[in-house]
């Protein structure tokens, strides 16, 4: 492989997980730490750790010059930017490039075109991907109000630079229209740098699916089937599987193709997600927005498919040629993955940090746990409150549902709280035990779980 | 299901894979210790542990009447036996019939036929599958010479009773005959209580091949592929791998095939594996015994394969057809498995006891330890020496076995001498990396790896 030392800029599981396919791929690892993680388990798995910077992200893992540096000054050729942070920064892809350090990720234009989710939407249109009817750029509330009564109600007034749902707000009465619009450009200033909005059409009984890629810069696109990520708690994701059940094979195919037609359109380099609204009513899917990195959620991709995403992303960004083509790529099975954080469920899901007393995560076959925590960990309360990944593959989607409801329940953690029961509570549903999953479902039911909590208590 | 309790008749990583089934499957567990296992890791995870008997395997986990006694005390309605011990004994399986327990394997009178080696033989070429040049019954010095000018030398003598290595003995002189098979007819006495022998023709550039099956009460017998097992030292399994690499697909097809019809010429039931002989320089294939349980290296072909072979054991002997048929099973990239023992590589891999202080195996993505041990456990002096096995997939043998070579490096034991080491040494040859392994290849290329051991000494 042509590059040799690897800058981990990132931390978590995530970090973990990079410094895993490092070491099997023969790389060489340094890890960048921030203050608050110089004890981490990836500080210990890599084959070194050097400190960029205080425990605030903007302090560290988001300090542009602080990741480059400290790639150059250890003597990297490459830099992992994980998920999150940098991970969609062109701005570091550039600096990357500029200290002639491989980015592992696509080129920053690719990076640009996505990232801007109007242009984003363009371009699907124009590689023939359905988007819901929308607007471009608003540029004040008689835009909007025009655009409203072009679409109908309800909409939905989002960031053009953000993603992953922040920033999102739905309206259902035009009149509501200017302060939403005031209060959502002020939100997405104040969270992407940048007020731009637009909106589109709201459709009530949606399903998230995405569809996982990988481009080589000679222009080979290939999917690697896609994931269902409806489950999510204030537009978070929460759970998600792949294959997406219940979605008719002539459908799905159209998603997957979609999906290669808008990434080769850019030739797209690395691996990438193109992310769909399922309408469950109507089985339309519609173009939301790629994401240029690699997803939290990718394990489900990796269980069902046998790859691994993250050395395909070294391999690629190598400037090898794709391993494989589409009719190589072979699915089975289903699998399915929980995010345990750390919240306390029963007060509205606060974060919590501390130390954790026990750390007694699954095991056996066909259970995998990516996580960065052990017995001991003192959890930082600086960032993210991701813990862990349950990620369960099974030969069927009941035989997988199965396995990580067992799962959960053998999950132990003391010292601190976390989402493992609210999960269990999750799975356990018959809704999710029969598919019928839904962007809605976990705000249905989750009265239930915590009312349950308190008649406990 | 129509099972609900279950008594884990075994001990080691096996008992631990067998719980983990039976959790998922909502089946209650009672875990057989002996003495010596009262605080074994599958004592913690099994809902209950009783003790049938003192440390000596003859006074526990051989002891027929403890464990049925041990199952029945406790309300179960289903006995595994994992493997070795009695895993193959009709006389177990028909004191469980009598005590209205069901026992999760084949019927006595299947391991039977298949448990005495010259009635397999038979039942095999009454199958159409091929056989090595051998005899029958020997009952004299006369008998094994008539023999040996029929087969030619050099032969191999075996005994009826045993199988799995035990026993076996290389004749290149004529004139040796006499001696060797009295040898071997006390051996096999001694270790099977039955010093019945028969001989073989003996194949020199041999590789060890065996095919998975699961057979319902149904008639329905499906393959789940072929495992590779000759990296042997002295006749016992070390390094493992699904599919077996370098073999002509007509050839595999034909070996997949003999197995399936064999046992289905016997209307056999639950998982059993048809071993044969791989002559790798005729690609000729012959049969060798078959084994009427679950196998060590059962989960390189979970791992090609996505099904969990155990919680099939229990759906079968629970009364219910096969899931799928044989073109629902879809075989998917390569696996690979290490057999961590409790060994001194340098002093002829003796067996060692003690505390583990330190225990920290390989895991990430694709990297499977099925294992018993855990940091401070003691391991026992009375019980076969595995530790652990190290699993590993990869979308390709190359990448599989790149994957165990980080695995193993990565894998840090303390408190005990383990065979981590000579394992690494075995997969990083290129004879290995190449594919090209024989049963002699681990007695050719461990002289080269002790010697180095005293050198660096």
């Amino acid at each position: 492989m042509s590059v040799s030392r690897v800058l981990v800029a990132n931390r978590g599981e995530i970090a973990v997980r990079v410094l895993h396919a490092c070491h099997e791929l023969g790389l060489e690892t340094v890890l960048a730490v921030s203050d608050a993680d110089r004890d981490s388990l990836g500080a210990r798995l890599a084959d070194r750790a050097v400190c960029i910077g205080p425990a605030r992200a903007t302090d560290s893992y988001l300090n542009v010059g602080a990741l480059v540096t400290a790639a150059t000054a250890t003597g990297c050729d490459a830099l992992h930017p994980g998920y999150g942070f940098l991970a969609e920064s062109p701005a570091l892809a550039e600096a990357c490039a500029a200290a002639g350090i491989v980015f592992v990720g696509p080129t920053a234009e690719q990076m640009r075109r996505m990232g801007d989710k109007i242009r984003a939407r363009a371009q699907a249109g124009a590689a023939g991907v359905p988007t819901l009817p929308g607007s471009g750029r608003i540029d004040s509330p008689e835009d909007a109000v025009a655009a409203a009564h072009r679409i109908g109600l309800p909409l939905i007034v989002k960031a053009s630079a953000g993603g992953g749902g922040r920033g999102m707000k739905i309206v259902t009465d035009a009149a509501d229209l200017p302060d939403v619009l005031a209060a959502a450009a002020a939100e997405a200033k104040a969270a992407f740098g940048d007020p731009t909005l637009y909106v589109e059409r709201f459709v009530a009984d949606a399903r998230h699916v995405e569809v996982q890629l990988l481009g080589d810069r000679y222009g080979s696109v290939v999917h690697l089937g896609e994931r269902d990520c409806s489950l999510q708690r204030r537009n978070q994701k929460v759970v998600e599987e792949a294959p997406a059940p219940g979605i008719p094979e002539p459908v799905r195919a159209a998603i997957r193709d979609s999906a290669v037609r808008l990434a080769a359109g850019i030739g797209y380099e690395n691996a990438g997600t193109v992310e769909f609204l399922y309408d469950a009513a109507t089985h339309e899917f519609f173009f939301l927005e790629m994401n240029t990195r690699i997803q939290v959620e990718h394990p489900v991709t990796e269980l069902i498919t046998g790859i691994d995403l993250v050395q395909e992303q070294f391999r690629i960004a190598a400037g090898e040629p794709l391993r494989f083509g589409q009719d190589d790529v072979v699915f089975r099975g289903h699998a399915v993955e929980c995010r345990v954080t750390a919240e306390v469920a029963a007060e509205g899901f606060r974060p919590n940090a501390g130390r954790i007393t026990c750390w007694e995560p699954p095991a056996g076959p066909n259970v995998r746990v990516d996580t960065h925590c052990y017995p001991g960990y003192l959890v930082p309360m600086y960032y993210d409150s991701l813990l862990a990944k349950v990620v369960v593959y099974g030969s069927t989607r009941e035989e997988a549902v199965q396995r990580m409801r067992r799962a959960l329940h053998r999950f132990r953690v003391e010292g601190i709280e976390t989402t493992v029961d609210v999960l269990g509570f999750l799975v356990g549903r018959p809704e999710f035990g029969s598919g019928a999953v839904t962007t809605h479902l976990i705000a249905d039911v989750l009265g239930e779980y915590t009312s349950g909590l308190e008649v406990a208590s």
